[in-house]
């Protein structure tokens, strides 16, 4: 599979070497800063303690990406390379048992030093000698293009993540605060659900090795799908508020085992963030407390949540091969980080298969397991994916905190059952009748 | 056992409806038999405790098989039907709730009351019950036969959970004693492994509507399989031990991450039973402890066992569909519970693929998910399985501890990837080159 | 201090060696016929299982307390001693780390074998070879004459265990069955609580060398002692309902920050086995399901609980010292072991201090510490007692489930401020005005 | 400091209200100062994070002090108090169930605004207004100066946590930073350790009206003490090494129960922050990893280990009535916060009992009870003290994180039995031969 040597987040394919390495220089750019334009807004205390183990600091985010690249591209490329500061290579190594010791994962937000100004100064050094690399582009061999790749990628999943984590952390406070200004509410008319029918076949499913995917994208493989038909767009508020108005978290039935114990453990009577008002109910976003607006694609469901909805429904979530096949020949287009939104939006018009891509992660009823004949890369980017295939479930689409380059359809996110501090939401699904 | 060609869910019953009743009679008694005269040794201490919460008290898996026949049979089928003891319907409802609540799960053990005496009188009241019914045939609709049909299965599979579960709980005593007298070890030569290659293709997977079948075996659907090969028998002991001796508990890349975040967590070494001896491992078997025998098969392994040794030796799993494929005409021949042997035994001969049926359960690298168009029955059956297909995974194939009546190729055990107190072992697959 | 060579648990102290020899032996037979007799209505199965860790299986009680004299007595007394099982040195060793390896605390309900018959084997055997001891009596010196005494000492002590802890199995029985028919009703007339006042000054507390005590009563020493006040009897139900009702167990200002922090980690809002009925109460008792009788000392109460209830009040609980003082000259008469009822009584008549001894043990206000002067004993016997003086706090006065020769004006018992499975009650004290 | 003869809960006062004022009006100033003053170094990260439930941030705590004086004081004498910002009433609160609802004890970390500017504002806000009721002192009440008084040695309690927690939180960054620059060794020779005799007697304990106390230190009243004896000073590194080099940490007999439990779960093998080196041990300082040096004062013990080395030692702890009765006469001298080392230091010269005050404060063998006679004060002082005696023990002294003015000799500090993490240390005690 030719991958490797193609390997990289945008721009065309078939062009030079040179050109390919000015392309990811410029990326790395654009990348990197969008990273630190995410933090303008954050205070030094913002971005230090962890809410939970699934959770990391923003300040922790920024220094991890950064030591990907420090370790997995400019240790290699460069003989004699001086890291920033020794220690690092341990204290921000996250989970690559190939490099060597890590900092303990639930102990992040008691890292106060380096902090912040320091951190800076970490991403400023390594990002100096990244520029003396890509100036030199006949040292970046086809591995460490693909390391470069990798990381830049990397660094937006945990754009992502600082989205989530913060907004996770926020939720903590009493005083509710928030980020940013809360966006005003959309005027569109929403139609109801429509469904799209597909017919049944043989499916090739994963990456066509167009541009850069992760290795747990492949190898294509081919799958039967039996005929099924996909709602036109995402469960909304108003559509999730029924199912709680009859009771849908009260009702053993409706659920899984494994859920219905979650819910009754945790205590769950709604969505993550979700807290009640006098007669109704409001959201903690990262514009502060909210009302709940019906049209918005409900979010911050476990999959729980979304399994029991769709039987609730009368339907069933999308496996992960019948989403991407719905989505292969869909423009990559939505509400993305871009946006600037940083919550779901309702969707608009109703032509086709409305917000496949963005606002929500779509749960799927597929575990996330490795492709027929997939084989983990050689070394540490061999951890990347494959150590995880394991009771976790896949998530399509991309939201509302996404980069928008970062999607595609054959792009697998995977979180486990009962996660729901993620944009995650429900798309239904049915056979055909 | 006449149960396969008689008591199905589905296709044409070939006999008549008294022939079939008849049979399921017959059945009944020799399956309730069955779960007694493994009980035979035990004392009423033996029967009384619960060792974990995954696993049962002997006595109350004996009275919970008969509350089934009580509750989804007689309960439906006699009007004003009395109970042996009201209280019994919540006390042994294991996880129904469309029938009620339920007695605590973890506290099974400290009901003490009813005790033995009481439960076997509670056997006998809902057993002449049952004979009147089946003299009654014409009262016996078709869901009354599935529901006993599914009685009778059900017990069978608690009659392998009380041999795991007894053997579980008598590994706590530090006398490490014993249910019965040990089995010599077998004379066969055991030939080195070889590889049987299955060709690329559509295959049907799931059970074909002759005889009985659990819910979660259909629907019958199409998979599309590349071409793999699958190894002749099981990994033996001796094999196991070459990884162990190889550094394979310490060495994090071998393992999927629950995977060695368990064994930290739990400080496994290597399977569950085995003790470190002078130069050597013995094991815990239901004959006390034992030398480990190198030709047998290895068992009490999670998953996360099975799939580290897989990737140590180079191979994989199998998936469940590739399993199936394999077994579909293979004769369910093996050493099952009836040989009163309750341990592995070496595979004999060296045709074809051995020890498929019996011997210890093959994980297989499919997490457990309902087929596609799968709908839950109607009722309480429809409990059954349903519910629980979430961060399971498939094991394939029966055990020494499974009846001989109750496995078929289509079969679907399924268990946490941290289980190891079932008889679980591990067979490889790998890509056809 | 003389104890050593006095000790024995009955009998004028003044005797020669032979007469105190002999009276051990009867005291030996008496007791360890008691332990039996408690033990002739339970199955084995009711002997089995352990509910909490600080419960124990009433089979384990029988064996330990012959452990007790096998490994401190005979062990010790007879050279080449021959142990009914070598295993049972570890296997029902509590906590003896000067005699080695223990069984797992946690694990005692786990031990299905020995079985009850084998354990009243083991019985059998020890108090053969101690009777075989007690004829010889020369052989007995005062260091093992104390064992002795200890040892019987300690056997009654877990009859009141195998009472309490069997009761707590009992309760999670959702059938809530019965040891033995209830007791009626008393008719006596209940007079209102009076206050007893006792000066100030300087008091000897502990033991004052007649008869057997532990080593934790000792040594006798002075305490300085302000003017105070003790109720006449303890509190009653009806008077500790007045305290529920007034909302007692939601107003955090009447609790110790620990109890106020238990009582919601807990969930409490009555006593232990309190189950509310529909205007009402009731509680289970080793008779079933009782209503709450008003006049009846309440029990099952935490120290927090007691502390509380004083508080409340506008009391307090006395200290140990002043407990003793006031118990010092009173006859040791009340509602024990003996009567059968093994359930508080009310107070009969109006004369002086009422139940002081018996009926429920009283919470002091006395954290469990060594007197000034305390040194442990050598050898095991100094496990005993000393090495838990840390968060416990005294209990005094013996309760229904005590045997009557097994307390004294001096004893000392001791538990966890949240525990609530003993006979445990409260009696007011205040400073004098 | 002029708090202790002017600000006092009893006994005459021999000035003007005007003077008194006065004083506690420049006390309010120093302490505030001091609280800002430890802060200086620290960034606000390092202000943020909570590093277990026990330590709070130092963040909190300048807003905690901050919100006593705005809650139990403005409050209280002005009417239409404009607090800071309303929420932080509750956001703030510890744990005053008088006041009303308390932020979560365990998240405390994950509150990031107010961030530490924000908190300065607020400090500043009721700086100005306490400055505004000092000068009109007519307003002031003696309850409110009582309040004030309370307020301002709460403020000195936090100074000394604001030290240990940060240090807690600091020990878990690999990289081991340091908050300041070390201070050199002494040179002072050491002599051993001699004994100091004190006669048995009934002795007043409990502070005697002159200055300041707490309301746990009343009421004075009389113990009745045996004769004992004292050690000269603490123990120190080089002896505590000599017992932990005589394997302390592994024999279960010189250990409490609860103690030796604690021990395994925790894996306790030294005090707190020491890590072993080559040969030797280091810890963790405020300065960073600093070797073990011999002659100071061993700190960061449990009481279980301050208790299992006298044991070893063949001494025992003092009680506190010991502790005080031999500290009542001694002048309050030693290496208190303000001398910049937060370490202990070598005892210097042999002359008396050295360090009674400052260094380490000494764990002694009483457990925290109310003295006799105790009643709490009205009001959410009330819960200051009282509401924590249970399983908490009593420390004496004042260590090199107690700011001088605020140890006296009947001061009374307690932890639970467990806690390593302030500056605690042993002093020896023994019987009188």
């Amino acid at each position: 599979m030719s991958l490797k040597t193609e390997a990289m987040p945008a721009g065309p394919p078939r062009t030079t070497a040179g050109d390919r390495i000015q392309s990811l220089a410029t990326e790395y750019d654009l990348v990197r800063a969008a990273s630190e334009s995410f933090c303008a807004p954050l205070s030094p205390e913002d971005a230090t303690p962890q809410s939970m183990t699934d959770a990391s600091p923003v300040k922790w985010h920024l220094a991890h990406t950064t030591w990907f690249f420090e370790t997995l591209v400019l240790e290699q490329a460069i003989t004699g390379y001086e890291p920033f500061q020794a220690e690092f290579r341990v204290l921000f190594n996250s989970y690559y048992h190939s490099i060597g010791e890590q900092g303990s994962r639930p102990q992040r937000g008691l890292i106060t030093r380096p902090g912040m100004a320091e951190v800076y100064e970490y991403r400023a050094h390594v990002d100096r000698h990244m520029r003396d690399l890509f100036d030199d582009a006949s040292r970046i061999t086809d591995d460490l293009a693909r390391a470069i790749a990798v990381g830049l990628n990397h660094e937006q999943q945990h754009q992502e993540l600082m989205v989530t984590d913060f907004k996770h952390l926020l939720s903590h406070n009493p005083l509710r605060p928030a980020y940013h200004d809360a966006t005003g509410d959309s005027e569109t008319k929403l139609e109801p659900v429509s469904w799209h029918a597909f017919d049944e076949g043989l499916r090739w499913i994963g990456h066509d090795g167009e541009g850069f995917a992760y290795d747990s994208e492949t190898p294509r493989h081919r799958e039967f799908l039996d005929a099924f038909e996909l709602a036109s767009r995402p469960v909304t508020n108003a559509e999730y508020l029924e199912f709680m108005n009859d009771g849908g978290y009260g009702q053993p039935l409706l659920w899984l085992s494994n859920g219905w114990a979650t819910l009754q453990e945790q205590g769950w009577k709604a969505p993550l963030y979700w807290e009640p008002r006098e007669d109704d109910w409001a959201t903690f976003t990262l514009a502060g407390m909210q009302p709940i607006r019906p049209r918005e694609p409900v979010t911050h469901l476990s999959y729980y949540e979304a399994d029991a909805y769709a039987r609730w429904a009368g339907a069933r979530l999308p496996t992960e091969a019948e989403w991407e096949t719905a989505a292969a020949g869909t423009a990559i287009e939505g509400n993305f980080v871009e946006s600037g939104r940083l919550h779901p939006a309702p969707a608009g018009g109703n032509t086709g298969l409305m917000q496949l891509f963005g606002d929500v992660w779509e749960w799927t009823r597929s575990p996330y397991v490795l492709y027929p004949g997939y084989s983990a890369p050689a070394g540490p980017l061999g951890e990347y994916n494959g150590k995880f295939a394991c009771d976790q479930w896949v998530l399509r689409g991309g939201s509302c905190a996404t980069p928008r380059s970062h999607i595609r359809a054959s792009y697998r996110n995977f979180f486990p059952a009962g996660s729901r501090w993620q944009f995650s939401g429900v798309r239904l699904a049915r056979d055909a009748k």
